[in-house]
């Protein structure tokens, strides 16, 4: 935890943007997640929107903040002899309550009775513990009070919504930090990963090898593990193939810090340790892409507008090499590069790997003078904004050679006109390229995070894999 | 999973020992567990319930079996190119109905319809979506499907309960030669975190590095790993401490293979390599627990009756160390053990760690003869019953100085004079000792798990301590 002062500013800060509102807002932190039975749960994570308000890191705790008067509560129970002598120890609510700031204690099962009669502010809750207990306190189903897609929740609140992220959203010097230092355990964890693609070994055998990193010095992966030598699968978490000579492998994966601060990082191997010359064309597209979304980056400039320039080059290089044939514009506007990369360029970062998606995609990503596209790839762009300082954001772009997706554009003409099949046949066994950078908007630019790049140049990849087979 | 045989015959065993029941059995499988937004969730785990009878290893199946009729059913939905894009092209809900020997398939949301009318037999929930979508389903409020503490759920279908637990309870061969092969990943996760007890180290980097071999050769760990300095709590999960020289360090940790089968073991080690006198003299009397707990095995032995002759043991030593007095069959029916040795003996282990504990500890562990008794200690034995051929069980003695319970019990009184707290101050620092193998019972005795045994003789600890020192 930080300083108390820090959560009483930060709490500060919500009231003064929630200024004039009637009513209390609720906050519901987690309880354990049963894996199998109640007893055995997934490793304990506090819900991201509590630790950032009130950074108490135990289970079933809930508060409120009464919007007219400011007055704060915390709700949860002290342990008995049975619960210390299987959990240990543990401080009392009212001396964690003390370390965060709140001056009121009342037991967990008090928050209905100071709910009653009251106007009630929630945020949308996405574990299913969450969306049964405030269903019950508001009398409401749990699928009413849970983001519904990427609009976020209509019965929450959104004057709530929209102060948490306008705050969440621009990241403080400390948070900075501490992305930094999740940034420095991922490049440590996929430098481990890729020291250990040798033709033959188990994919399975390289991710729990470099997930000890995110274990040993962090609270876990952050997200989990994409590790595939079928890139062109997004969420691919299947690693039961051996790692094949000549093909590509992605890397995705990133730590989340003891802090509970995220990274993500995405590097794309030649399993071999060389590019085929196919590969590095393709490679080299996407490097450059990654670079071009970089330079652009900086205040004031909307990240849509990012996406679209790095499509643009993407169309560009794969005009020249046979895959597409038009204007580059007009296939920009007609959305021709969703064949390739169907996803977005990048998404907030910080507390969560994409930061605040419980909140609503569109609120989070979106400024309220933009409309998200239904097109395939502009559509999946989940950070459109117009940047500000204090931005943390991925910078991924992706080409990929998906088999069913290029069969159905093929079938429904979709293309217009703008593939050239016949080529784009030959790459069916490609796989995907995809190049992940986390990068901070800074006061008159952008710095990428973590102490030290990964190898990203297509001749520094090479260069790297040759001095680990030396290892 | 298994061929589809495997399942048709559990389903056949199942409906034959609910032969003359009214209605239909429902089976809910797992949805993916958020643990932040939706998009981001924990490893996926399948109920074990679900995977016992219909092996179908994927999120949001549901299967209704009709009692009267014996018609079987599969609830769940194909993909779309949307989700082939992200994870990639999947079999048809058809061909793994066929693969589980299912008939009949239908949309998820058919399910609701299907029951419309009928007596729904259900399994109590512990996650909680699968709580939300049986109460939904059957018009109940979410935590009346779950299990209430050790009894079990009221609402759930006792038949059903009891016929689960009396096919899962005696272990096939098949699922034996499979918690063979967890318990020696177990083996070695154990190996690697011995070499790495290093004065000064982090725990939580031992921890990673142990974990390492859970995620790299199966599903990961079978429960949250105890590493910890301060054995005297039970379920320590803070790995913050250096390691200190001098102190014990109880390692209870366990692998889930791929095809989701539990290891548990736990070992204690001195961190210097050697035992003093003083941590020597209760280690080999914990030693001896174990030891003897496992000669008694067999089938018709209550699990009861040796928790309560290694009590006997362990106060007896006690005794003669003078940390207690007075006649040792007194004090085991006083439950004095209880102060030493506040947990049980063992529990049932197979696809769960705590096998079954969803569907309530006193259904699993105890014969329906047998009433659980409210003492400290052997109130918390999960496996009292009269044992039989393919049972698999752990066996887990240990002594513990909880400083706060030993207090209570002197401030109350509660030892009637057979404690010598004077003596027992100096163990105030102690921490604790648990010894742990799991064990199978065989036709005339018992096999302990795992083709080799992790060194547990006080002796054979320290050879192989100095020896890890070596490498």
């Amino acid at each position: 935890m930080f300083e108390k002062e820090v959560y009483i500013a930060r709490r500060m800060a919500l009231l003064e943007r929630l200024k004039g509102e009637e009513g209390i807002a609720l906050f519901v932190g987690n309880v354990d997640a049963p894996a199998q039975y109640k007893d055995n749960c997934y490793k304990w994570r506090q819900d991201s929107n509590w630790l950032y308000f009130f950074g108490i890191d135990e289970p079933r705790f809930a508060a409120t903040i009464d919007l007219e008067t400011g007055e704060e509560t915390l709700y949860a129970d002290d342990f008995d002899i049975d619960d210390i002598i299987w959990m240990g120890p543990m401080p009392t609510v009212r001396s964690l309550a003390e370390s965060s700031g709140v001056a009121n204690t009342a037991p967990y099962d008090a928050i209905g009775a100071a709910l009653k009669g009251r106007k009630v502010h929630f945020l949308p809750a996405s574990r299913y513990y969450n969306m049964i207990k405030i269903a019950s306190l508001l009398g409401l189903d749990p699928f009413e009070v849970t983001s519904a897609g990427k609009i976020g929740c209509a019965k929450a609140s959104a004057p709530l919504v929209r102060a948490v992220i306008a705050l969440r959203l621009v990241k403080e010097e400390r948070e900075i930090a501490l992305i930094d230092a999740a940034c420095d355990l991922g490049v440590a964890m996929h430098t481990r990963a890729r020291r250990g693609i040798v033709p033959g070994r188990i994919e399975q055998d390289i991710v729990g090898d470099m997930e000890s990193i995110a274990l040993a010095k962090g609270w876990g992966v952050s997200f989990p593990t994409i590790l595939t030598q079928h890139g062109e699968i997004f969420h691919c978490h299947s690693h039961e193939m051996a790692v094949e000579p000549g093909r590509l492998m992605v890397i995705d994966a990133g730590v989340e810090s003891n802090e509970h601060y995220a990274s993500d990082f995405t590097r794309t191997y030649p399993t071999s340790g060389r590019f085929t010359q196919m590969q590095r064309d393709i490679y080299q597209t996407v490097y450059e892409c990654n670079e071009l979304a970089f330079s652009m980056i900086r205040p004031g400039v909307a990240y849509r507008d990012v996406h679209l320039a790095t499509v643009a080059h993407m169309l560009d290089n794969l005009q020249q090499l046979g895959l597409v044939k038009g204007s580059v514009d007009a296939m920009v506007a007609d959305g021709i590069g969703g064949l390739f990369m169907p996803h977005g360029l990048g998404h907030n970062m910080g507390m969560d790997v994409h930061d605040m998606e419980d909140l609503g995609e569109n609120l989070v990503g979106y400024d309220a003078d933009q409309i998200r596209s239904p097109q395939l790839g502009l559509g999946s762009l989940r950070m459109a904004r117009r940047l500000v300082p204090g931005n943390v954001i991925t910078d991924e772009p992706g080409i990929y050679f998906i088999p069913d997706l290029i069969s159905q554009w093929k079938r429904e003409g979709t293309d217009m006109g703008c593939v050239n099949y016949t080529k784009l046949e030959s790459y069916f066994d490609f796989g995907g390229i995809r190049l992940e950078d986390d990068v901070l908007v800074t006061a008159d630019g952008a710095r990428r995070l973590g102490a030290q790049r990964l190898p990203i140049a297509p001749d520094d990849v090479e260069a790297a894999m040759k001095q680990d087979r030396k290892l």
